[in-house]
């Protein structure tokens, strides 16, 4: 992957979607864009702290792992120097990522793994478990703590597909394995895992269930903690082997436990995952409602009366508009920006006038996707859409969806675009009960809003629902804004900050998907409160005494 | 509730099912029963250690609780003696539990509880949390371990309903609350948390919590750490309060680790609880398989097609021969022996030769109960009886299905019918995946048979499948046998052995919704592997420093 963003190649690689130049004029007369483009510097200007492993160490890492399977070239080092993240791409641009591992591990065998964690431990060498490296909140961050030195614990050459079980709806696989290689394997089986994060096309499976991923369709196909069904764990003090269990009342499910533990406790070595037929039809529909309160209303009724589509999202009115604004102006590219568009139907005036007519022009769109046996998607869609229409929606047919399905892993891509153009972007999620989703949407909002304006800065907060539960969903909001240049970072930090504790004090998680990484961080004693921080430290001061799986992660210090 | 048994009242009240004549007969044909009845002692009669709570303990916890909720006379303290496991009924009904609590607490405030528990450190007095006192596996045995003391903490005055929210289908209540009174305050609102295991009629939710409860419609509503949204523990050194969030990414799911925790953690107190609309329409439906095989692959595709109903459970050929005999040898009470019986339909010799003729003489009864919306379970009949017959399976109408739901806790009552007659009755319960369902069956079926030949006893081993998952199953076992006088807890020591040794051996976890308590212990570092042991005691170290928390459970020494 590109060092320094999303998507494989040079700049404007014809694989990458890009803004177009209708889009460009839109944020221009918006949030505003820099006078001229900030590309990202040359690989070769990458500024990095000098390579500090001691020789004793690298030595006997070498010996443990093959020569080649420990790297400290500076391609490789700034590869692993960052995850994915805003900040993280603002300061790999700048050639100043401020950290870098001292060396990049890739062991090629399983039982290599608890020989190199002791060493670690011998040598006082952080070991940072990276998978696709795709953290959004600096999960991967080279961060060494108390000790000598970082490595980055590359998992890409342990990737094998144990075994499928299709009897019991079963896939093993290394965790170093991408999404996308296990797909293909298993769609010759007929089967899917049906987890697809906007970061699909490179995320590892360990990565996963290290962070508590969702996926796009996890209101159809369970988070990924609903998948785990067995996994191992590599830790300093030895290996934790859950064997594929269904169910079990053996205690407490550590299963649970390892699942969201973020390297911090050892690495994930190995998962058994629930898989599902690969389903035959697909259809993704969209519909408008008036407002967000009465989308809000019919996502309820879905998911309680357990109706709800694999892939069900709203977008709140501000989402809503520059997704219509961006299909209006969007060039030849088809691309847009945020991942709900109305695409082909909007695109002309037509559209437009044709909800302004029906009293939706200032509305919501809604994207329900629906995946499984022909006949199921049938009476799924009939049924789902006759709810809509009971809650004031109006199903506008089949474009949205399909443009929304094609544009469903572009946002990383034009993130980078962005940037080069001056425009901040950042996410953030969270989850909350129904009863309390209207509040947090608004409180968060607002404080977001309060944030950009106290900052002189002008900018949009935009919000969808997704990942609907019986007992709530998950609030998904995309901010723009023009960079503040020289300070884009201390700009970034003050705008995550008045997000995330309006998100603590109005009742939602501090996370629902991206993980708690570096950046979550100081909400962890809000959130688990001080006894259950305590009590994921007991653990790691088991798993881990030393502390040297990644540090400065997932627990305050 | 009877402290030597199950239900209320005086033996034979008319509120307890009872075997019956014709059920007595087949016994004595089978296993044996004993030549003159073996009633339990009387309450005076049993022998209790002496109270050894110190005085100075006794004044301070009277002083923080009140006088009335410090009890050790007798009967509370026989009351709290033991769970209602075999070798607990055996033993009290003797006289002889062995063990009792010093005194039994009945905390009546919340903020009492970490106050207490500060105390019983100080006194270095263990403490057992008690909710209905169902633990079928020596959960709530009053160990008192390293300590001076052991006392019962009774959840029975902290039970009540904090709050009910509609919108978000949660409710919020305290952990001492008993499931009738939870269903029938949720009715009021048109809602039910559709949890029913066979203790029912006694369980309190924190029990429920702390055990990892399936309930017999877990296939439908899920198991109750399904139903965990929110959790406060009370703990020796402070209290974990995790609120109500429909799920999150913020590290480790600290709820998973919270249910199962069997009271070795600390109290838990409250809970907010995912609920649903109340079923407006029930149909209970009976199928018969000619073979085990058969049914077990029907199943598989109910569950991985998701289309299994909320209760789905399939008897093996000996638990279908039983209820099929009990059935017609029913007298005019109409109980039977398990939960799966033929009832009405096969009363008569017409459904026997009925079945025989098609095929299906020696075959397996199925019962499948639909629950929801008139036309939910309508639709839901349609496609899995469909769904029956294509693995060849005869549909035998409603009357099974009836019979079943009539009697669906009724097994408790029986069984101390059962051990009057000098029957030892034991339950087993495990899962394994689709692919090692057969084989684990048949060799924990095997295993309990040589085991009841080695000893000589005249015995029978069936079993059903329950408790569906897309990736595996549950099976119950239940073992009848000549109890050998004397020597009942040898006996029954043995056979559990031998099975649990068996199900560890073939793949399946030791238990599927019984919990560990103080049976499971051998098998937990096999079922968690050793350093999954060691990261639970890691965090009883945390939370429980002194150990004072339900001693001599969950994890082995």
């Amino acid at each position: 992957m590109r060092w320094w963003g999303w998507g494989e190649g040079g700049r404007g690689s014809h694989r990458s979607p890009t803004l177009g130049p209708g889009m460009l004029r839109l944020l221009r007369d918006t949030v505003g864009v820099a006078s001229s483009p900030r590309p990202p510097v040359a690989l070769a200007q990458v500024r990095l702290p000098a390579a500090a492993l001691p020789a004793q160490a690298h030595a006997e890492l070498r010996a443990l792992l093959g020569a080649e399977a420990v790297r400290d070239d500076h391609s490789e080092r700034v590869q692993h120097a960052a995850g994915k993240g805003y900040p993280d791409l603002v300061r790999l641009r700048a050639g100043e990522p401020g950290e870098a591992p001292d060396a990049v591990l890739y062991p090629s065998h399983q039982e290599q793994l608890g020989a190199l964690l002791r060493l670690c431990v011998r040598h006082s060498i952080a070991v940072v478990p990276f998978g696709g490296g795709t953290s959004v909140v600096g999960g991967v961050a080279p961060l060494q703590g108390e000790h000598t030195a970082v490595v980055a614990l590359d998992m890409r050459d342990l990737a094998a597909v144990v075994r499928i079980d299709s009897e019991s709806r079963l896939v093993s696989a290394q965790a170093g394995l991408r999404a996308p290689a296990l797909e293909r394997r298993l769609a010759a089986s007929g089967l899917t895992l049906g987890h697809f994060p906007q970061s699909f096309e490179y995320v590892s499976l360990g990565g996963c269930a290290a962070s508590g991923s969702a996926g796009q369709a996890s209101t159809g196909y369970g988070r990924f903690e609903d998948l785990v069904v067995g996994v191992r764990l590599s830790a300093p003090t030895g290996e934790i082997a859950l064997p594929a269990r269904p169910a079990s009342a053996a205690g407490p499910d550590l299963r649970r436990l390892l699942v969201g533990s973020e390297g911090t406790l050892g690495v994930i070595t190995e998962l058994d995952l629930r898989v599902r037929a690969a389903p035959r039809a697909r259809c993704y529909e969209g519909a408008f409602f008036a407002d967000f309160p009465s989308g809000v209303s019919a996502l309820r009724a879905l998911a309680q009366e357990h109706m709800a589509p694999a892939v069900t999202r709203l977008s709140d009115e501000a989402e809503t508009r520059m997704s219509l604004a961006q299909a209006q102006a969007g060039g030849g590219s088809g691309a847009h920006l945020t991942r709900s568009a109305l695409q082909a139907w909007a695109k002309s005036r037509a559209g437009r006038v044709y909800l302004r007519a029906r009293g939706y022009g200032e509305g919501c769109l809604a994207i329900l996707g629906f995946e499984g046996a022909p006949e199921e998607v049938e009476r799924g869609r009939t049924r789902a859409l006759e709810q809509v229409r009971r809650h004031g929606g109006l199903p506008i047919g089949r474009s949205p969806g399909e443009a929304w399905q094609r544009q469903r892993f572009a946002a990383p891509y034009l993130r980078d675009e962005l940037l080069t153009h001056g425009v901040m972007v950042e996410t953030l999620e969270t989850a909350t009960t129904w009863s309390n989703l209207r509040r947090l949407h608004l409180q968060t909002r607002t404080a977001i809003e309060q944030e950009l304006r106290a900052q002189g800065t002008e900018g949009v907060a935009m919000c969808h629902v997704s990942h609907l539960y019986e007992t709530g969903a998950s609030l998904y909001f995309t901010l723009l804004a023009r960079q503040r240049e020289g300070a884009e970072i201390e700009q970034w930090r003050a705008v995550k900050r008045a997000a995330s504790e309006a998100i603590a004090r109005h009742g939602g998680t501090i996370t629902h998907h991206h993980g708690v990484g570096r950046d979550h961080l100081p909400w962890m004693e809000h959130e688990l409160s001080t006894q259950g921080v305590q009590a994921l430290r007991s653990l790691k001061q088991q798993l881990d005494p030393a502390g040297i799986m990644n540090p400065g992660k997932l627990l305050p210090d």
